[in-house]
């Protein structure tokens, strides 16, 4: 099991994310690629870091929306999503290139994520633009009851899958997350913990609904937005390797 | 003597220069990459057409500046500049590997190239972003009486360069191009052929006073604007091609 | 009847549209804001043609998304449209009254007025939006049979309306324009002049299903794209003055 | 002595500054208007933060460069620097009437600022703008020996000043701000609060050579960037309004 993390949503003179304290954590930096953080000099400093710490670096590419930070749907057409994933994965890899690193997966970011898993004709552009990537590379999506699913349609495209879970959300009984609107959406850290360990033991998560659900999950997305996240990826990390 | 021209300089829905008309007749097209104009989806287009006719691929890197077209100074830092070329040439290059093609050679443009050429510190850092990019590319700037010196520069980075002049622009006695805002500034049809032939017979140019310069070019840049630049392109086309 | 169209939708050194070759033939003039199109020296020039020629002002305002020209649905919530049209509405006013002018109506753009049109939410937040403006000023939407029921909604706001009807548009059976991508969606002249001579004479449209319907426009949307289109407006104005 | 803060510096998700915290203790807020931070959410928060405190609304326009926040010189024409003063202007003005608030003067920001101070086609580009505004707006711009000579200029466009000095910044023998590559150019809060007791008894600094130069100052500049700094404006508050 591993750990990932969104990194590199500075933007400029605007910080954001604790990424020094987080890197040394985890094992897959999502690093923003332009287009809702991330500009060049905050790219090139991230990749320098997750360098610096062994960690695996993958794309996060976003809907152009700086100022939604790439939260908010919109309506791509497939030839604009696929262009724009191209030229993100590209100017991240290019410049991971230059400290001698590689881009290992893409992991949409925010609304484009989003709309990934809720929208075939998004998912199918997507697996495209990564299908028609000039060398392979693979795709980071949500683990859900889908999951057989969702690896036909990316095996039809010939593309290699990382699957992830969430270590804080409660998920609701379709096995999506339970929406942040509603109570008991984000885990203490107690409810945290117990479900890492059981996703990792056993494969499954407990709804809301106390239903059990089976999710294969290859990596957990964790958060270092603040000083309490970076504790809880502290915790998550040593949960994990104990295990 | 090679002919390069700017090209991919459209913007989402707004449309720049005859591309599909200028692609035919040139040898190396100098694509933009997103900072000045080109978004992905123009970018995808502007490199199937220059495989369509085999025609060599720069990049056409910026300052970022969107409304000012790139044609505004821009303070940036070296580690700005260095960031932003590898961002921009990679993205290119990402795009360029998807449809089977490469990136050659790096063209800044608009204010970068003029600060370029006017001003040391600009003209070290570009070479310093090309020479830390990770594959050999090759620096194409003005040929002008400091070529010499320029090439020592260059060889320090252990750079390739490529050196151009201009077909339709009258030359200062210094040898630097007649600002626009003076009489005579750019040449009528007649005058851009024989500044053309002498250029690629003798490698020198008459200047406005009347000065013979040598100038080694290895290309011509040349413009696509409009259907005037279209006919411009071919007449010298076919002189080049003649000669 | 009134004829309006959307200008100053050229940036920086892109050109769209022919301005001034429209300007002389139409009455009111949709100007583009700065978040689909539109930067603010267009924006000054554009306003200076419309003193020029004594055409009334609207604002255009739209999602911000330039490379997309504002033709994309962007999910944008309440606060966000709210604060997105004061500040469109506001940069615009303050440069017409510069010049001595005022703005009279606001006509959303693309995507904006697709989805005003389409979804309840976002045509209270744009009307709440409006009339929460420190003056009063008139929403332009499209005349459809929901009119009455538009109108309504308008009211409970306090908001002055006007309603457009399209004059190259063919209508479907439920009195909204035939999507593009169906033949006929575009008439051509002489079909063109007919449904403006029946939106004048006696407030109805013939659907591509040969229905009559009743739309009680106060003004037509015609568009300068191309020599074309200036030739279409001076046509429809010749007709419109005539009746 | 009036204090005036630099505010509403946040950009979509990204935070910057603790304004929240600034607010009760300044008399002026300088609110970014979006060109280097600011986007219409945050500049619609940042008024109302100023109403509730009954602080003084100024314009804080800046050059077009989101990710380089202002800070960079660009060459902009006085065409572009004088509609682009409009446009922020009076998008933070509309803001602000929507609010019933006034707009009461202009400083420019970064670079803008700088050049301003430097530059005197780019001051007087500036002024132009604001004598062109649609109704009288004073300018916010530094106290320096040159003060009389910039008065001269403004009252030659019928504007109205107001001129600042700054509470932790050294001063130079020469009346300028002492390069922050200088050591001692930023005091201690000790010499801050000395300065400040000196600039509002006095009208005078003394130099980084311990020279007495005549500063007369209508407001001073300080900074809320972290708590620190909030914390240095608490105790510039209590000293000016004590003396």
């Amino acid at each position: 099991m591993q750990l990932n993390c969104d990194l590199g949503e500075s933007y400029g003179s605007w910080t954001m994310g604790l990424d020094a304290q987080v890197m040394p954590h985890i094992d897959q930096a999502n690093i923003a690629c332009g287009f809702h953080a991330g500009d060049p000099v905050t790219m090139a400093n991230t990749l320098a870091l997750a360098a610096q710490h062994g960690v695996t670096i993958g794309a996060h590419p976003a809907y152009p929306d700086l100022v939604g930070f790439g939260r908010r749907p919109m309506n791509l057409s497939a030839e604009e999503i696929i262009a724009s994933l191209h030229y993100q994965i590209a100017a991240l890899e290019g410049m991971a290139n230059c400290q001698q690193l590689q881009v290992s997966y893409v992991k949409p970011h925010g609304a484009l994520y989003n709309d990934m898993m809720a929208r075939v004709e998004v998912r199918s552009a997507i697996m495209q633009a990564i299908a028609s990537y000039h060398r392979p590379i693979a795709l980071m999506l949500q683990a859900t009851p889908e999951l057989d699913s969702h690896r036909r349609e990316a095996e039809s495209f010939g593309l290699a899958m990382l699957f992830e879970a969430f270590a804080d959300r409660c998920y609701d009984d379709d096995g999506k997350l339970l929406s942040r609107s509603r109570p008991g959406a984000v885990h203490d850290r107690e409810k945290m913990l117990a479900q890492v360990d059981q996703l990792q033991r056993e494969g499954t998560v407990t709804t809301v609904g106390g239903k059990l659900i089976e999710l294969r999950a290859d990596t957990l997305c964790v958060h270092g937005d603040n000083l309490e996240g970076v504790q809880a990826i502290e915790a998550i990390r040593a949960l994990v390797d104990g295990n």
